[in-house]
């Protein structure tokens, strides 16, 4: 007896699980209960040399993989097709699956689910948030039976390298974004990181675990760091804050659930601020545990591939033993409210006139527009003469309309910056 | 059906888990698969008022509700006996165990395993370290096919707490202890905190999780705060580090592990630097996995609760499956090193003559010692003329040779300060 194992994609993470696979046959078999049997690897291009991978193991057919009716899948090629259609007839199959595809997830993890639940299998996917980070399984695990408030993390690895770098260097962010290019931080088309939607589909893979309900693509906002500057990073630094790009899930009573990305200014004391490079790590609030983070490599070959093995181990397991582990549950099916119901503190830095009155009549935009000011700090002289507003929290659609006011105001010859503020005690 | 547990104590944790077995119990059986039911609650004291725990479930006679066949048991009493006698019969009748019991765990954790592995029954005690944050799971569970190397934590929240202050307001060891004091902080009896004894118990946990081996309690290094002047703390702080009370368990290579618990300066930019007040986190080195952080609460009532009750729901699910789950693991059987053979890398605080050619026969004594010096600062004149000596990593043999014979110099008035210095990169 042995649990066969099929494995689909072989890149930098496949050709690692392979190896791990193999070389770690004995601790893994010592682990599962009986022997993982690696059937095959399903790849593009067959004819491309791949370490750690047996020649006669790799094919390009996943579906005659599939015919040969393994116990568990393991996918990490990525996108959305073929590898959803393989991964829904390979559970339909009574396969359990692990999968790293964080797209797939957060576009159909609703799908698959449903179809692990229908057909009575495991589909885990640590390895599709925060890399090597065990957290989805603590999510899943651990904190059963307490209630989660809040999730907020630093999940993509790129866009920290390069707000790290602008931090420490005062870099520009094309500048930094040429020191992570050249240290290979980058993937070939950067966009998908540096817009947010990276971190916005793992936003919603933690969302729906924390919350135990779906959550709806359309009323997630997103917005990436191209329009950081490093004027707003030294600004945020002279206050004794720092900027990374967030991806927050919170939970607004028993009305449903608030999820975006974006950047935000966070205290230098908060645990997330010393999230350094192309780390990752997620803070979370919980009633009973109360607030805890977990902190690691997101990515890379290595890293990731060991998550994927430890998913690999507990799905085995549950083979062997005849039974499934604990599944996602969608019992709560809270609504995604649209993201603008958010209220989070704000900071905006004004270029102002240097004369009698002028903070008067720019609180009074506040006050009319119903944005409580925190702190205000009045800044330099004459030409360079500036302030800067710490509100209470607020909603987006109260701020936006506050920032257009003081635009119209003779006393504020321009809006510097505006930014999200985050981790802070009290209010 | 259901899944029957007896709770030992009821305490401020043990209260919490008599309430959320009883608040959660629809949550709770649903992620069971059956319910649970708590059929009594073993107190030292029948007649004091306990919120949340129904009164006709309360007797003084442990041993009686042993008597009645518990499935599980759930210890939160603390101390080694009875917890002890109690935890074996119940093993030996079958009965799966939940624990928080450090004390036990560390002194008699060997004895604890092989009891659960020859009755085929679960001992799981996720609580017994760092409170809330599920940690002990990742390192069973998530880690396997890893590697550990190094497992370094901040695991005493009245200590960090104290360094906190010490840090925050130029506090004296003190002064910082009232404060902590003053906020129910500090343990009526507080040596075992401050002595480091605490953080040593929980240690020898970490470790015999992280090596697959046996610690012996003799070559367990242990050194508290109480030696932790204003003076140290301020120095740190001047070279951009901060003192916290580690407790560390490396591997060396093959040869065996090193478990040691002291004050040590981190840089500031180390994750667990950040870790302020009475917060608690562990930093874990793995080969594949890379640098790993868990952050959280590491005491109180409610923390402490959930983390007991998210084991007693994986327990209470393996008794439904008629299986166990992961069993601790000590096949490696690494001895454990005399802590002195433990290399780190040091700071040296002097108070030297203000004349020429001091430095040079103070560097002869660290090269004469075999200790190699990174980097050396010269500070003040006169009277107030200090050097500051970090060195590369050096056994603790040759660092104490080399302070004595600085002591003989009389260029060197006096020794102000000597100190571990890990987390820093490279070496």
């Amino acid at each position: 007896m042995s649990v066969r194992v099929a494995l689909f994609g072989a890149g930098v993470v496949g050709a690692n699980v392979a190896r791990l696979i193999t070389d770690q046959s004995a601790d893994l078999a010592n682990r599962v209960g009986e022997p993982l049997e690696l059937i095959g690897v399903a790849v593009r291009h067959v004819n491309k040399p791949r370490d750690g991978v047996p020649a006669a193991l790799i094919t390009d057919d996943p579906k005659s993989l599939l015919d040969q009716k393994p116990d568990v899948v393991v996918e990490v090629m990525g996108g959305i097709e073929p590898a959803k259609s393989l991964l829904l007839q390979a559970m339909s199959q009574g396969a359990s699956v692990v999968t790293a595809n964080k797209e797939l997830l957060a576009k159909d993890g609703a799908q698959l689910h449903d179809a692990a639940a229908e057909n009575e299998v495991d589909l885990y996917f640590e390895a599709s948030v925060a890399g090597a980070i065990p957290l989805l399984r603590p999510l899943r695990e651990s904190l059963v039976g307490d209630r989660i408030d809040r999730v907020m993390g630093i999940v993509n690895g790129s866009t920290n390298f390069i707000l790290t770098k602008m931090d420490e260097g005062s870099a520009s962010f094309d500048e930094a974004f040429e020191i992570a290019k050249g240290l290979g931080y980058i993937e070939a088309d950067p966009s998908a990181d540096i817009e947010g939607r990276d971190a916005a589909a793992k936003a919603v893979i933690l969302a729906q675990l924390a919350f135990h309900s779906r959550v709806n693509l359309d009323n997630v906002e997103v917005e990436g760091i191209t329009n950081v500057t490093s004027a707003d990073v030294q600004a945020a630094k002279d206050m004794g804050f720092v900027i990374k790009l967030l991806a927050v899930a919170e939970r607004k009573g028993d009305e449903g659930i608030l999820v975006r990305v974006h950047p935000a200014m966070l205290p230098r004391s908060h645990p997330l601020a010393s999230v350094r490079d192309s780390f990752n790590a997620v803070f979370v609030e919980a009633q009973a545990a109360g607030e805890l983070m977990f902190y690691g490599r997101g990515a890379g070959g290595a890293p990731t591939a060991s998550a994927v093995v430890g998913d690999l181990v507990a799905v085995a397991r549950n083979k062997v033993a005849g039974r499934r582990g604990v599944g996602e549950s969608i019992y709560a099916e809270l609504p995604t409210l649209p993201a603008d119901q958010a209220e989070t503190r704000y900071l905006i830095r004004l270029q102002v006139a240097d004369k009698p009155g002028v903070l008067s009549q720019i609180a009074s935009v506040f006050a009319a527009n119903d944005v409580s000011i925190q702190v205000v700090r009045q800044d330099g002289e004459g030409v360079d003469a500036s302030l800067v507003v710490r509100t209470h929290k607020a909603s987006q659609a109260k701020l936006a309309a506050t920032v257009n006011a003081l635009k119209g105001l003779d006393s504020v010859k321009s809006v510097r910056g505006v930014m999200r503020v985050e981790g802070e005690a009290g209010e």
